[in-house]
């Protein structure tokens, strides 16, 4: 029997491919798609004329009562802080929830607040919340209740950098990540930048040493090794629609060449279906992983042995988002990491 | 002596254009820089960072009385329906105008009410209004006060077909006009439509059946020939910023081959400096028009003889709006047509 | 029990969407992935990065005697004139063979040697190709064993017309179609038109009036109605990497209007699940259809009545190559036409 | 009086640049384009149609003879190695020489042979090539014979750090650059990775730890400060026509704020016009220097006052190439720096 599977925040781009993954899973059905901008019911296909004639489906306006008395799990694909109520609310009758935004990712909810300007309104939610980076944490997210979905850059940084991290490698407990996004990775709220002749072949940073996932990823890692990580973080925009390309500069307690360094992190991955540990040359490219799962991963180490290059490609919307929600739905329920996934 | 120049709506694609040709004009200079949507002077290069170190001018608040003040000559870079009025009180001041938009293309105000949505503010100054194609209309555009600066796809068909129907080959009163084109055609407003993530690899029609540039055409078209002409014209986008490429569908009264139709096309044009008729075989390119005023025209005779096919390329910044606007100034004042457009 | 399925030219993109279709195709297995180009078995994920981890499968050099023996049924994606002779062979050893070059589309074989430039070197089989747009063809589909899969630019111009010539509505025995097309539909081969930095804000037509996709239309259109049907054909190419998006413009035999005319679309294709005519002054875009097998429709009558432009939308890779390849096959076998392919 | 003007190479991207700037250049002459893959004397127009009707120029097939006669001064725009035996009879035929090539940058033959893969065909003149940063060695630039001009990533990288090397605050004598390219950066040669469907909505980085710029860019910098310099760089390849966006990592001997940095940097490229060291916030965007000989510059300090990060943009064409080699030229002769290029 199907577990009945809730969508907040369908008109997005992570509602919308959470749709597209789970039309598709075998283990789930979709009870509910909801919005809050949508008036009255709209058929998939109208909202989203790509999907008719592949999809049945309603989208309903936003009714927290009817979501809870239909679904078992709930996913919230909403703007950051407009979680954190409604998990709460959900959680308190017994659905298991996985949130698509930052509002249960940071543990400090004074950080929340500096990073995401308000007040955290499910302060005691924080510490059952578990973060969902599948490879690192199945375990927690097995019995979890309530998932924090990673964001998307901290997912293409997290999984570069973790076998070093857990290793020990890392020297002076810090590295830098100089990550291109695609713009899907800003939504589809309209923005002067994002418009089509201002993004053409245009490219810039952003946010520098301050972007909002930096705090997320220094959570996550400092939690993995010896002690506190610091990330010097660039997020760049760069005319794609979609796709993360991290490339990590980091110094190595002690000397190693790339050959090894690579098998290491294929022991580290070696359970993982959704990284691939790429062959010594060859390098991410986005559009290997566009549309996929995947987080691929390639390092190289200098002459001096003490400092690598190492580079992560993922999907945004999906290994960054819709994609990792999913993977961790199979994991809470027990099912094939990989189901609708591949 | 250089003559002073003011453009009203500098923030708009047009505008910008206004700016960065006639910067470089020998004969101009820019007094007054005026923009709408500006509150207090604004250096040029902080509202377009790529100007700055290129051009010392501020853009100030709209001020009617101080534009009419400083220049003799205004170009009007306004929505439609934002221009005739503004005209008016500038031509009764003496001055002489250009305007972009279309408040003055069309001579029967009935039909620009239908069109554009509004009465028409000025009716009598429709009669004395130049319709701008330089190519075409040179000798009205020389003393003329108040120039109808042609709209993008209307230079784009009209350029492709007028050697057609001012020599009578023209069968049936009637040619098919498929246009694509570029995304800044829409201007800068924003548009979920055109939201990069949304327009990249994407293209289609809109307003089929139903684009207010066609009455300008058949309009135009109409005075150039025996009698009326009647445009089936379809507009589409596709994912580049600039540029229209326009494939016109014709039936001809007596049959051609195309060497001699191409000579024809080259004689008609052999005067017109921005318009090259290119050798049979080669079409024309929206890179070879890019950020240039030409508009490049070919075309093919079937084996019939008797059905013709011309294609014709433009900027639609530069020959589609701001190039043209300048041509039809050099010609106003008896310039070198090509003053700061080549 | 599965069929088994062999792909011949699996390093062209249409080979490489035939592997990633077939992958999760619930009926066949791929018994053999061949290509010309290798020159040892070589897993598909060196060959393709994108797919590895997600298919164990070797890519071997062709070897016709080992691909009979392996497969049931065998697709050949190799360039135009590579398949005549092969698809014989295997015929004669009793495989069934889906043809996704020219060389079995054209009926006559002084038009194939005139469009392709070489005697045809197994005219016996011409007669017995199905041609495959399922959509129209079915039952010839369902026994042939031999198939000729349409052209990508056939296609999207058939099934935009098809309901209008069957019906007898076309006038005057002749259209226009202008498509625009994406540069995976040149195929892999280098071209210095395709180089990035001169395709990448680029469009231009090619081919006008002489492309070889225009007597294959005419052949299939001029059996589906009471005559000879003539197509004036211009491709376009606009800088997306697939997709094709075909304007139609046509004249009626009689008065229409534009909601019964779409009416009469969906009656005709209401049994096709892979043709969804869209509501009116709902216009076809290329994302739409992107990575699916769909074609989107859509038309506008003009105040006259007799006058209609139509637009379609496919995927050149899906519909217009290797999705409607499957969609044979599924027909030959009596599956469900959308297995594998929704 | 004019001076006479040599370009050999006009058919790659940099010798095509050459061309579009000298022709507006108000003190030269282009007296001689040459191509080693032109057969015979071939309008500019034919194989730029972009350029036809704007130019009057045939291209010649190359000739050294014809070449040192008819010029005063000679552009190599040739591939790297095709160079150094070129130049090397020029000067002795008493030409002054700019070099767009890798022949003449590192001063070191067996760096150059280790890097370019062949012997240097001319040493003596190694020492004599005036490296042509014209920002940073006017007056070795000004008195030379023959001019190195600079790789793109190098200048790109090079502006960026410069300030802070001079002044000495670099710590640890090496820094990080992550830099992103577009795709006339890697020249006219096809190559199966740049055909457009591969490349668009793409990226990826490539000679990760062994980039030919890379001594290039330590022999320049080492020049500037204490002592040694050593570069972390790695280049990465996104889906625009042209720019590089570089983001350096640095350490700094003692701390800082970004406010007195920047002003640092302003001061330090006080006098260079071509440098535009953007106000805070404000990070150099690729299409604020598109086809402009401006180098875009901002930086960020972060909290601890002792990590930068530095920004910067240029055209490669243009400031990274064509430009560059012209503002050389304009240097040598003692013109102002900007002629022909603003």
């Amino acid at each position: 029997m199907s577990v009945k599977v809730g969508i907040v925040g369908v008109t997005g781009y992570s509602g919308e491919n959470l749709i597209r993954i789970l039309a598709k899973h075998g283990k789930t059905k979709i009870a509910c798609a909801m919005s809050r901008s949508i008036e009255e019911p709209t058929p998939v296909g109208k909202r989203f004329p790509a999907l008719s004639g592949q999809l049945e489906l309603d989208i309903l306006p936003l009714d927290e009562e009817a979501l809870a008395r239909a679904c078992d799990v709930v996913f919230l694909a909403l703007p950051h802080t407009e979680s954190m109520e409604r998990a709460a609310t959900l959680i308190e009758k017994g659905k298991r929830v996985v949130d698509l935004a930052a509002d249960f990712r940071l543990k400090d909810p004074s950080l929340f607040q500096k990073w995401y300007g308000k007040a955290h309104a499910a302060r005691d939610l924080l510490r059952d919340a578990a973060y969902g980076l599948t490879e690192l944490n199945a375990s927690e997210i097995r019995k979890a209740r309530l998932i924090a979905n990673p964001g998307c850059y901290a997912t293409s940084v997290i999984l570069a950098v973790a076998p070093l991290i857990r290793a020990g490698y890392l020297a002076e407990g810090e590295f830098i990540a100089d990550a291109k996004s695609g713009i899907t990775g800003a939504g589809r709220a309209l923005n002067a930048d994002f418009h089509f002749p201002e993004m053409d072949g245009n490219a810039w940073p952003y946010r520098v040493n301050r972007h909002a996932h930096q705090p997320e990823m220094e959570q996550c890692l400092s939690g993995l090794g010896n002690g506190p990580v610091r990330v010097i973080f660039t997020p760049q925009v760069i005319p794609v629609s979609r796709g993360i390309l991290t490339t990590v500069y980091a110094r190595l307690v002690s000397a190693w060449d790339t050959a090894r360094l690579l098998q290491e992190y294929k022991e580290f991955y070696a359970q993982s279906v959704f990284v691939r540990v790429r062959e010594e040359g060859y390098w991410p490219h986005l559009k290997d992983v566009e549309r996929t799962n995947f987080c691929d991963i390639s390092l190289s180490v200098d002459e001096t042995g003490k400092r690598v290059i190492i580079v992560s490609a993922i999907d945004n919307l999906i290994k960054g988002a819709s994609g990792q929600a999913v993977q961790n739905l199979n994991c809470m329920f027990g099912w094939e990491e990989s189901e609708g996934l591949l």
